[in-house]
């Protein structure tokens, strides 16, 4: 019987072209050609649509791994999943994550259910589809597919499903409007009429559908960043002008799974709520000690977090009034708070945390999505 | 025998001008022309030099107090002080604390140190001074009268040391150089080099100096955001280019004193040090459970927190690159990840949180200074 | 026969609340209680829909001119228009312009048209109609009265109509969301799809209606910045969260006028056209040397000039790319760019200049409206 | 005998990454390997010290120019000098102009002066000389060595010297203050104190030295953006945190030179001087009709412009108000705004404008430097 064995492998990035972590791994034979499945970062730079910190590390990251793969750069997006994300405002660590995973032979496979993860591209997407049903539909076919490919089929064992999706640019909207197609917004930016909104929240959607989490019947154009009781609890998506496919990748604890990780998740009930972070990591198997994480557990078994910063679309927390919705710059304070939020919990910068759009259908109105994976006590 | 008798009472502040949650306190009694010593508050505005928000605010209230006291508003400052730190980005609710203080007739005073406050304003000072040792020794001397206020003799019982002091304008600096005279800074700015971090730190210095937290010996123009060797554990400061004189409100426990709270102070260890938050709640008297403060004295006891949320000189944060240093608008998120931090410990927005300077004399690298006023559980 | 003189006087103000050259004005008789009949300007601050300085300004000179007519705050409204364009970034001097009409007897009025005003204040507008048909249809019916209060009806004669109408808040998206209405927009920016950008095109659509360069049957919800063939040459339309009613101001020249003032205006065909700029100060009457305006005239004659800055819809101007539609800050730098251009022609600082939105039904696509108040040569 | 016949050719950039551009110009035989002496441009991104955009274009750019070359990537800067001023905000379109010469035959070269350039790369520059006499020594020194290259000897004949400089970064200042040394500035951006604006006001000082527009016995480290009668009126400076050599390109007329193009330059009086703009393009050539430049010169004769758009030091223009000293995103509007002065003048957004520091030695208090390159109405 054979059994997927997955790992994962965090690096520091010092400039948005650094691969010497990855590289690093390489030489080390912790990540090998016929392993590396995945690469899921956070890229330093503006975080806005037209970052070119994050497409220049696209385009390095891309080159590096068509040379470890020994394949031509255009068929890297065949093999490896590529999901970074733009922008590391206040206190979150440029890093690229490596997930590796191989098929291993098992005779009995015990009980407890490891990670897994699978992965899946989509069928291309047309500016005219972005925000809109043509994109949550093809999302919710590569999720479907991302989950066969990680062996998993209840969607109660996905705890994280990544998802990257073309988002719009002012040439793409020239495009569209030019076959006399109409685009869901003309504001290329993250903010609450904005493409990249759109496109992030049409990705979730195809998520949630995927999985059960909303149905079929209630989805439409119309529903997208205005219907907020549909939403994932899992979904993390971003989007860029530069992508034409979208990509998912979905973690999972699987049956038989030989990984020595495991992963769990939970959603924040607000949007300054270190319990929420605090319960995915014990989701995921971290010790507590009175109401803190164990701290050894953080400094060893803590593997990484996952999580988003959406900002609610309310301005009150709690019963209180912020000013953050009228802030020019809510975008990046947003994105920021949510990594203060998960570092003052995990006591480390290298954590995976986007976000910055305002409402969303990642997560339940006003809560984020938090996913932590942690090396297994029997490991 | 007399003894002080200090309250604070914390209200949202709905617009900059915004006066109706203090005009509640008078109607109710909470706050008397005869007993108003002192309103400090965050402001909603952009937070820099020229910030119209801060600046209406402080007209506003003002002229608010102007009329509950029945004075001149030109009289106002004679009677209460302002410390108004304007910006709230994040989650940072716009509030107003006032403080009151009356003295009242004492039999027995019991041994349990209590609340007590000091005021007092400084001799003017002069454009050229800002950022200097004129500005140090202002605010020095005013300490000094603000803790003989307090009654407090004893340095270590001073938990917080809120000081406002001038910044530079374009205005000013044209005057100080027309009559022959330099400024410490052109960059108008919070930035590393402007003239408010150089304000906020020369007052910082002043504290401290007041305090025996550093020696005269060792302080000159060449020190200030220079030797980070030198600072205060207390000190909260803060500047406006529209101010001429220096205030110092000094909080502390004094002995003998009826107020039903109490204060205590901490310092954070790093940027992301929620247990440096904690140890400010505990120093105060908030009751835990395992490593947790009591989510009913949150709720009923904690009266108010005041921290400062100082960009670390470092681009490093527990051994990993953060890239804050960088950002274009790191003033403004800096001050965010401070509201944060703060929130998600106390479990509320009305937190008092200035800062976004990069390093100050204010707590030590890296740190930060965080007090809590607490009700007392016998009161 | 009684005919209109109207007069307009330009002061510059040093901080938003800066009443001082009103004051100057009103002491030398220049205006007068009975002859104030708008006050138009530009103000310091953030320029953002949440914009302190604008608001304070505007409650400032709300009191000033209270008390300069002697009457209540609340009923300055009925008698004197206010148009208050927040934001003066780049080379923009912050300064107010008042307005004054006195009915003068004439007995015979020559051939030459003179400058008139006419103003009035539309229905209140609620949060659902801002930016559609009931903003369009209220400013339509308000631009008639203006006309009227003017004393024009050749639309023809009408070279600038200034309206400033309701924005949206957090607030009243709430209230209308509360009693089951939709908003236009869940963005409170000027950006592409904000609530701001939608106000302000409502506003000259409505203008365009009252005037017949539109017709109604072209117009519904759906065609508000979409269809862009539907525009205003003569509209400049603000908007601010805190306005529950429009406010029109026409500016025309009219036969029998007794003004020393004469208006005219021009449209730039792109958005580095300076000879649009030109245009319209010879449309008003300017002499030119050569193809450049008379730099006495300039100095003497030109009395103000009115300009939109709005951003091009294209990343194209003449044939070349621009990134400024994907610039972050393209709202400011928009706006800055339109002073600049009319700086750059008039030789001064203190020209009226709102824009930073991106496309408009302000003036044509890719095109602003530039006004120009000038004094007759036989003045 | 031999003379330089230079040519320059102007390619907008699509990307960063864009070097289609120049690859057109060597297919067409435009440019040669062995003709290639600069390329000098403006890239899009945020034009902050660590805009991956310029960054990237650089590495592109460099990668491009070794396969031209076929040399190594190292070998690149020693055959072709590099100037890249980042940040396009407004209407300046991303662009590159490559500058070619070749050494050819002449007989009687006439008497008429035409383009020569000369380029010199300067010794390393260690982070605790920027902004400071290391600097300034060292791009004389290489200043001195470009115009030797040109086959200039009148100071002059020297109508533009662009240079680039290192600035100073987070690493980099670790490194000097780890040696015991002290840097010029903890502020890494191009505000008034910043690295950026002392880097490259030192390296204007330096051409000043070269060219005797200052004696040396005025420079010391202490006049370095102190004293503003000190500057060039030819040096166009940028600096960037990842050099460590400066690099100087010389423009000038030479007589005998062979080049089918001349070059010119002006000085503006003021930020909003179009007249300045003009005389440069007069002093470079283009024909003029009444006070403008003749439309079909522009189309057919001017070959480029380039522009420093440094903010002034003082709040007045021309004796009015304007708040760009105050705005927080001055360094991009005043970039921008000189974009807009130069475009509105040449009828084109291709021109390189680089700026946004407030006061510089680059060209006196409150004015610019522009030059014109043009092709001879002979040629």
């Amino acid at each position: 019987m054979k059994a997927q064995r997955v790992d994962m492998f965090v690096s520091p990035m010092a400039t948005p072209a650094d691969t010497s972590g990855l590289q690093k791994l390489a030489d080390s034979g912790k990540i090998r050609p016929d392993t590396l499945v995945a690469l899921v970062g956070k890229t330093e730079g503006t975080g806005q649509h037209d970052d070119w910190g994050r497409v220049w590390a696209d385009v390095a990251l891309r080159e590096w791994t068509a040379k470890f793969l020994d394949i031509p750069v255009a068929d890297v997006a065949q093999r490896v999943i590529f999901v970074l994300s733009g922008g590391c405002p206040g206190v979150i660590t440029p890093h690229i994550a490596a997930v590796t995973r191989e098929m291993v032979d098992v005779t009995d496979s015990g009980d407890a259910k490891r990670l897994v993860v699978g992965r899946a591209g989509s069928e291309p997407m047309a500016p005219e589809e972005v925000g809109r049903m043509g994109q949550i539909q093809k999302v919710a076919e590569a999720t479907h597919r991302a989950m066969a490919d990680a062996g998993l089929t209840d969607p109660g064992d996905v705890h994280l499903a990544m998802v990257k999706v073309p988002g719009l640019t002012v040439a793409s909207i020239r495009d569209a409007e030019s076959r006399g197609e109409t685009v869901v917004s003309h504001d290329l930016t993250f903010g609450p009429e904005g493409a990249g909104s759109y496109a992030n929240d049409a990705a979730a959607l195809g998520v949630a559908l995927a999985l059960g989490e909303v149905q079929r019947s209630s989805l439409s154009d119309q529903v997208v960043r205005r219907n907020w009781d549909l939403y994932s609890e899992v979904a993390m998506t971003s989007s860029g002008g530069e992508k034409r496919h979208g990509e998912v990748v979905v973690f999972g604890n699987g049956a038989g799974a030989q990984s020595e990780l495991q992963i769990g998740h939970a959603v924040t009930k607000d949007f300054i709520d270190a319990e929420g972070v605090r319960s995915a990591l014990r989701s995921a198997g971290v010790k507590f000690n009175g109401g803190l994480p164990d701290a050894e557990d953080l400094a060893k078994r803590l593997v990484h977090v996952f999580a988003k910063s959406v900002i609610p679309g309310s301005d009150q927390v709690r019963g209180n009034r912020i000013t953050l919705l009228d802030d020019v710059d809510a975008y990046q304070i947003g994105k920021a708070l949510g990594g203060m939020l998960i570092a003052s919990v995990t006591g480390r910068t290298t954590n995976y945390v986007s976000g910055g759009e305002r409402n969303s259908h990642q997560g339940p109105p006003g809560g984020n999505i938090v996913a932590a994976v942690v090396r297994s006590e029997t490991s």
